[in-house]
């Protein structure tokens, strides 16, 4: 998955015969040499998805000039709608979390060791316990707390600091607070959760209570993008661990972090990637 | 788990010191080789659960013998619940099983080349589809027709048909119909179903629709004893697959059917192998 | 994966631009419906290796007329080795099997629910123990004992055998005799044979004892053409379970059978569905 | 997996009847309240292993004072070796890493957040790539590079530097030097490895590129304890993840870097919790 200097293009449109031909010979002709073409056709809502990645080095034209002839020559022709990124520009994620730092230490050290090629542009908290950590990889902490009567006014606030800072995505790493639509509205499908069960199973507070009092033999963690409706978001990425009547529910938990933690980063990568199209509250993961 | 000529006891009780040392010390005096020995203590509602299994070629004294030493010096002292069990007693199997056949032949498959050890008593169906492949087998087969109407009458019919084959346990392999309190209490604890999701999600019908409009990215199946209400029994055995957006509903119910084969196939062997304990709605399955 | 009424074009060529492009104006052209498209290029070999399906109701010519016009605009430009199939016309598979039932049994069950769309041609084996089997579903079953002193010719026998029912392709479900060059030969990428083992990981004989010895964590089994290389030819296909410091040899042979099973029936499946391309002993297995 | 004021007793001895019975009526008498028992006995080896906890709280004895009973009443009657543990003591853990730092800085997020109860004695390096990172975490740092030349003289200061900072064990992070007899035998199976392959598979250097080549489906990594014989020391933990023709080199070694990273965890953990033995070159990990 070695992403450097390439284009990567995005497209969603109603189906029909003849878009990959348009797009490939498009592409063929402007000597893009394509090192990635997947695309999906989802028959019940009849729409076509595509994600397509070539390298930029023989390219013959620039970006803008192929937005512009692509408009012209595909996107029209199929109403598309579509996005173009190059990979090599790394994305600015802010990082939401509240006290427990498992997910939030486990993206540093990925984003520390480049196996997430990302910019953190900050770190907001409604607590302090992990500005230390923060600081101890020279990152902006913001703490905001947040009660009932100031939610709103701190809502524009963290809206505040997440363009001061020139944010471009937004990962809750285990963050216990609602967001409230106007931060949703204004980072749509750019707000990536971690819920810490196998949704549908056990949403709202308490899943891994939830999973104890079920005597379920398996557990999971669930990233979805954020929506108004709690833990009904589109569903990024899921994986689940072995339990059995052993595990209390410390040990439910334990475990689960596990979980979390490596969901939330195979979610992270895949939005980073620009792998993730949105369509009726599901999505189509390119691999 | 080579578990011929054994004897195995189950028990439950409250949690106290000095169970095990207890039915260890009178296992040792009399002659028992222990070659299982596991237990639980639920700390919730403090109760204690133990399996243990000894071979009985130098077992000093009969099993009637046993059960009443036992009784007097280890179950009374502390308020047992137990059962004893002969490993080399097969059980009498019965099978429920409407028009999808593949984990009724996988059972089959799986008695018939002794990785299940139990004995089938009989095939019992609402459909005609699979008589045949009963027949193939030399199974005795009992067409049992389901109706709003009937359903009372053919209830009593189903126990009468189970008693008459002398049934020990039934294995629910994709039956589609309810199953009434009177059959559920007749074979409390003994009525084993596969749902074909990961419960708690997607409950009721149509699981794999439902798991295609969520947009799950794994799928799951379910094999739980059988209580009044729907779906949500003790939970023996579940298992997943990872699916994700090129996977329509016939993918879906493809792959679960897998996964519905080897979870089922699992749980019955847990039961027969008298490794379960429900207490509480929940499961304690030993290794 | 409703794969009827479908034809799936199967190529490898050098890598170079333009040739998704053209395959897929060409097939736009001729009205092809495209339900399924996946390439991949090995950038160490420099190869191209590309699978279209397409829906064959609105195709405008007949397959024969589309295999000349496919050579003279597509496969000569490119120097494509590359087949044609119709998804519809089944497949006539052969089962070589000897003492153990389980995956044999398995294949059959597939194939009665028709979860597996092949017919099946003829059941070989170098033991009686599965005639009964073969003759429960009326499948035709023959007796080919193998010696030192008579491979040679039991070989030649056992190609005449297969020709005579028309044999597209064979499964080793558990054979316990080395096939031949001259078998080898004559079916060449046609041969699927299931190791119990996590190849390379315990080659040759008895894997489950090596495993025990070895003192692994997780089990395996891997589904892979045969070549003249023990155990050493393209994987297709491989699956592992957990086990522990509990299971004895016989355990592991017990839950290594599940893992077989399993894992061959997916191989097969691939196979059939014409998802498996062999380059440089690897495969490329589409999804 | 509450394990605060516990004592932890391991024992290995001849197989016979009566050793559970033994050592639990010692400990009813005591007035330990046992929160774990499990046992294992290995019938090639006729050996017998047991792990039991109890709280301390009730505990009439002195842990001293037990050690000289459980001597006279037990471990001599049945010739046992064992070791006792409270897990109270956090056991000081020495790593050694090279320029990898994705498992060390996962140990560190994982102790940072108390998920791992142990004490951090040192990190060694023959490089300089992580010093800032140990001293992000305050964490003392010692810079011993290896030649060909130096191996003996700097495995010494190694045994130096580890004794200076009481170290009761070690765990190579990717650690990319073969550890000399020396320093094997001063911390035998206090030596934790983690292979970046499934073992046996691929031993030795570039076990990714090895992969690559055999065209496996599955790739996997090996946590074991160190001995003179390379990749070949007892097992503790090995994981998988599925892979696929798609894959290059650099995408294995970023799969298995999140399979290195959670089976090296699990495999600390286990060892810090006191769960595991070895015996014959392989482990019993209680779980």
């Amino acid at each position: 998955m070695n992403r450097h200097h390439t284009a990567v293009l995005l497209m969603v449109c109603p189906d029909c015969n003849g878009i990959i031909a348009n797009v490939t010979a498009l592409l063929a002709r402007l000597g893009a040499n394509i090192v990635y073409l997947d695309q999906h056709t989802d028959h019940e809502s009849a729409m076509f998805f595509m994600r397509v990645e070539w390298d930029l080095e023989c390219f013959s034209v620039s970006l803008d000039d192929f937005k512009t002839i692509f408009t012209h020559e595909s996107a029209r022709k199929f109403d598309m709608i579509w996005e173009l990124y190059q990979s090599a520009v790394h994305q600015r994620m802010a990082i939401f979390v509240s006290k427990y730092a498992h997910c939030f230490l486990d993206l540093l050290a990925r984003w520390r060791t480049a196996s997430l090629n990302v910019d953190i542009s900050v770190i907001i908290s409604n607590h302090e316990q992990v500005r230390t950590d923060a600081e101890r990889f020279s990152l902006p902490f913001e703490h905001i707390p947040i009660t009932a009567a100031n939610r709103e006014a701190q809502t524009e606030e963290q809206i505040r600091v997440l363009n001061e800072y020139r944010t471009d995505f937004i990962v809750l790493a285990r963050y216990m607070q609602i967001i409230p639509p106007a931060l949703i509205n204004a980072y749509s499908n750019r707000i990536i959760n971690i819920h810490h069960s196998f949704l549908p199973g056990f949403p709202g507070a308490k899943p891994y209570h939830q999973a104890y009092v079920r005597g379920v033999k398996i557990i999971g963690a669930t990233a979805h993008y954020v929506t108004e409706e709690l833990d009904a978001g589109p569903i990024i990425e899921q994986d689940v661990q072995r339990v059995n009547h052993k595990f209390s529910v410390d040990d439910l938990i334990a475990t689960g972090q596990d979980i979390e933690r490596s969901v939330l980063a195979r979610a992270v990568q895949a939005h980073i990637e620009r792998r993730v199209l949105v369509y009726n509250n599901r999505t189509v993961v390119f691999s």
